[in-house]
């Protein structure tokens, strides 16, 4: 299959560049009557929306989602649905310089080596605006789950740079991380963080971070041995986020240095249910969800786009100095943010119907 | 689809159980005309057998792989490979006792909630024996790579517990990696751990550790945006093996602190051809090799079979104590460095073959 | 994979109801660099066009195309392309009566059973409305095909209700088929032919008919053993049309009575070229492409909207008569002409792909 | 994906040559606790046999089936299941001079055109050996079907070249279709269809024919609009068998003549519930299953192996002549039935499992 799908049952297929006419989705495989708006819809993409906040790139997309097929009467029909936002604010002209010069660290070099040619305004299909899609389409799988299972996705910015939150996942609700701008719910290391946002961008830099994922509410039983694990196709959905360069569940990599004896997580009978008393493993075990809370960390690299002179060459190999204008985030976590939520939620709702095809309906 | 191929147009799909009858996979879309033979296939799964050194798993299993099907005269055929390993030191009677108990950190408790019934003799289906397939398949897309590309996975531990080299990425080879019985390239630091593993082996406990990877000579224009990315599918890839809990890619977790400034690797003309002088990006750019080296980090956790007694429930909820007793390894670090080797060229050769289908012959 | 994709390499997915908003389709796969503009397609879909004629149904619909993403300066970037047609002359009036009653041989029922609840407006997604989304992507396709292969695609009416050309395939041009309304090559038959589908059309009734199709120059060496096999994916794109009910390819049906002896096509020299001296076989053997020319054979039901009343149920089980009004085609064989050859342009290509990326590049 | 699966959700990955080491079949998907044992399998492999009348080859193979994974303590485990026969009867000296000629109306030509290469024993991959797998996938299929909705699926000899049977398809029993060796339940008919068939293997020539399919108490809501509509897949299904050359559905290409009126099924209430008083459709609308009978015929062309001498080239392109020699079916038919029963009850099955996937468990 071409790379622009996602999902085997819950099927999402994308499609849109940055400055073409529109970036869409077609959801396939949604089951049917559940109830479903656009105003919905919406609700999530102006979380994604850019010129949301001082922190986020001043480009003025309204991103006006449109429902044109698969609902019906307000509800789902079983048949696949095209979520579609039109591309408004466009400027071309911004981008011609662009034409015969890789800019480090995007993804020009390598859409010419591949495709022999490229649509270079604004990144083309590249561009982060990709992911807009995944979040209209996130949208309605969160709302499935959330009613089905009162599933509950929390993701948010536990670090900026060399910034980070130790506020304990336990605490954190879906309210706090929406009380700041930079979505950490931590306020005195988020007001930090916008603090080093707002410098970077007055100096034309940029930061990366780490952004971290707790689901309550899994059902016990999703995921799929041997290849596609529940953790591995988290994995999977977060490192093919624009940016991400590291991906951990439970433990992640500080737990290498645990002792079995340490890091095993006992199984006890909490009010007549198998539950465990510590959660190291962060929700699945054999790949497969455990009932207890999901979390992982998701890191992101640095914005590419930066308004210093760096060195780089031309299509035609020629040594150039390069110097970006445009309108760029200094910093892609607090907009990633709902974008995690999206592709976490994405990943859930076609391993819930993937266990249903075999097993049954969830018990 | 189910869970057990891995692969779009190289695509295994592996069986078989710890103790059941054989470990199988059948290799499709391999293209036709590659000399292979078992005893090839064999010299990868021998870095993978149980017994190989004091540090793994007493468990004596030859592996001895056949080929059933596929190749002709000694030349794939275009047709479907199979690569059968039948089970020969079987012991179920090791595992009687594990009929009616939930062993922590091991998926006894999640194949049960998900399927209702459990092979319980040695973890069954979710016993890394299921690893055997995947290195015995990776075999053949090795030699197809390197005949084709001269590309060379090396693969190593970098990490045990607390014990770490800090040998460059640049200096390994697969010989020095061989050198030492726990896979690591530092002979000083491998002697550590090796002494490590074995105190814990003493101990009846263990430890968790590290991979690094660097693929040399990968043809740049591998990876499919917007969601089969090449490190999207080399994360799902290596967090779809037993006990791992981490990916990263190029500058990974730790790059995250750095500015764009520095993160960014400038495109440089050297010798005639666009390279990058710095890799941060870990080889690929939106998603898409960029002909520069490609590496990675993989974080596996302590191995949860562990020789102390431990606080669990029975399968139908009473607390109880568990001492595992059986054939098992300290430190599953030793024995995944092929099998990591194997994922990494599987997802290779996958790419390959999706690259040439829709943009023609590798130039 | 939910059922609105078909393709494995080069892949579409499509999307719209008969009265919701739009009918679309993504194209993912297509190779980069191919000259493409909506004018183009819009030819393909004025063969298919509702009110091309005197025979077809008056519903006014321009189905006039958007390409929103995926061409960038006339050319596919290899990023998916989507096509949109919006919905236009929708009179969702005309369906009132039908929420509360199956139409006999419709689709109402069995999307009832299936879903749970259906969009009653013009048989929502069970229109043939749908098929607009096929011939635009498979324009493409053909495009393609052509430009690379100089393949020629040329289906016609060969049967409608009991009036049947004989005219030799060999000799039928794609210059004749367009000739007449009904697409039928041989003039004197499809005066008849048209002369038939009036009186129908005045009769409010409806007929059946047979497809033919000629695929010219597809090169030896597609289809994939051992399922998909050539004429299997033939037969599946066939049958996956409105009210298509057979499908034959070569001999088909009629060279069941013929022995091995009359029946096998023997291996010739012709040129310097080994070519079959008959084709029986219509063009493959082993489910692969012989290079000879592929023939094959697609029935049509007679088209369920009938203006006559009919014994038929409501959605609550009552016994009801009912008179269909509304526009619609007493024959869907002219129509259903490009829908047929978009479906075989896009197997072939499907299968180029796949040829390519496991054989290499076409010699 | 490569051509060797078949089946979305009941997944099944087929290996193995006529002269090869075994054939097998991994299935993938199969819900878990289903009792299944060898010998079960093995009732269905043995009316596939050759050898098993004198009617067919006299190659003498058992087919032994052995279970090497997926089934535990007699039941299925939700793991992948794979099912396996060792070729025991090879004689590839039988094939020595086949290395260098091209058998008319066999697949040598095109298997060489597409891999350049081409396992020449007994046809190799293209040999209808390999649908012994197709046929123990099946049995597993049938067993799941019968069990859990009473499905029965009965197919039967219809016509040996000329000689048909009017027998009603209402009226054919399993039993009456083993009653006689050709698979034909109408006895006096079955008689000459044997006697035609000893006539023409004493000539050295062969004859085609056609299987009609019943299926009874199918689920109503099979089927994936609008690409994976049921008899979509079935075509796909049944003319991915080994010398098939036509399916077609309900009234299928002699319904084409039919008027609307005369062709609908009108719905009536049938003891409270809704069923169709007629079924011209074969059981499907808008390519779901009604819940009625769901009927189809296929069309297989006369064996390719003959014992007379035919015109042919080399594989250097040289005229020559071949008479084949070794061990053949002057009918497929007859052991055609089992292998078309095994392809409807995967395509069911996979079917059901997609049904579940998003509308979860039938009602």
């Amino acid at each position: 299959m071409p790379g622009n799908s996602f999902g085997q049952l819950f099927r999402i297929t994308t499609c849109g560049e940055s400055h073409g006419g529109a970036v869409g989705v077609i959801v396939d495989g949604c089951p049917p009557g559940l109830c479903i708006t656009a105003e919905e819809i919406q609700v999530a993409l102006n979380r994604r929306r850019p010129g949301q906040s001082k922190i986020t790139t001043p480009r003025n997309e309204a991103d006006a989602i449109q429902i044109l097929s698969g609902v019906f009467e307000g509800k789902t029909t079983g048949t696949p649905i095209l979520l579609l936002a039109f591309n408004k604010d466009m400027r071309p002209q911004d981008y011609a310089e662009l034409k015969k010069v890789y800019r480090p660290s995007h993804a020009d070099f390598t859409y010419m080596k591949k495709y022999g040619l490229r649509d270079f305004r604004g990144s083309g299909r590249a561009s982060a605006r990709e992911t807009l899609a995944r979040v209209a389409a996130g949208a309605i799988a969160q709302k499935y789950l959330k009613e089905q299972f009162k599933v509950e996705i929390v993701s948010y910015v536990e670090q900026v740079g060399n910034l980070i939150t130790d506020m304990p996942m336990a605490k954190v609700t879906a309210k706090a991380v929406e009380s700041t701008i930079v979505r950490c719910p931590d306020k005195a290391v988020a007001k930090k963080m916008i603090a080093l946002i707002e410098q970077l961008g007055r100096e034309g830099d940029s930061v990366g971070g780490v952004i971290k994922t707790v689901i309550r509410n899994a059902p016990a039983g999703l995921g799929e041995p041997v290849f596609d694990k529940l953790p591995a196709d988290l994995a999977k959905a977060m490192m093919s986020i624009n940016a991400a360069k590291g991906f951990e569940i439970g433990s992640g990599f500080e737990g290498v240095v645990l002792h079995g004896s340490q890091h095993n997580d006992p199984f006890a009978n909490v009010r007549g249910k198998t539950r465990t008393t510590s959660n190291h493993a962060g929700g699945t075990l054999g790949g497969i969800s455990t009932g207890e809370d999901i979390y992982f960390r998701v890191a992101f690299k640095p914005v590419s786009t930066i308004m210093k002179t760096q060195n780089t060459v031309t299509t035609t190999g020629k040594a150039t100095r390069l110097k970006a204008s445009g309108r760029h985030d200094p910093c892609v976590l607090p907009r990633a943010v709902p974008i995690v939520d999206a592709m976490a939620a994405l990943v859930l709702m076609d391993h819930l119907l993937r266990y249903r095809a075999q097993c049954g309906d969830q018990k």
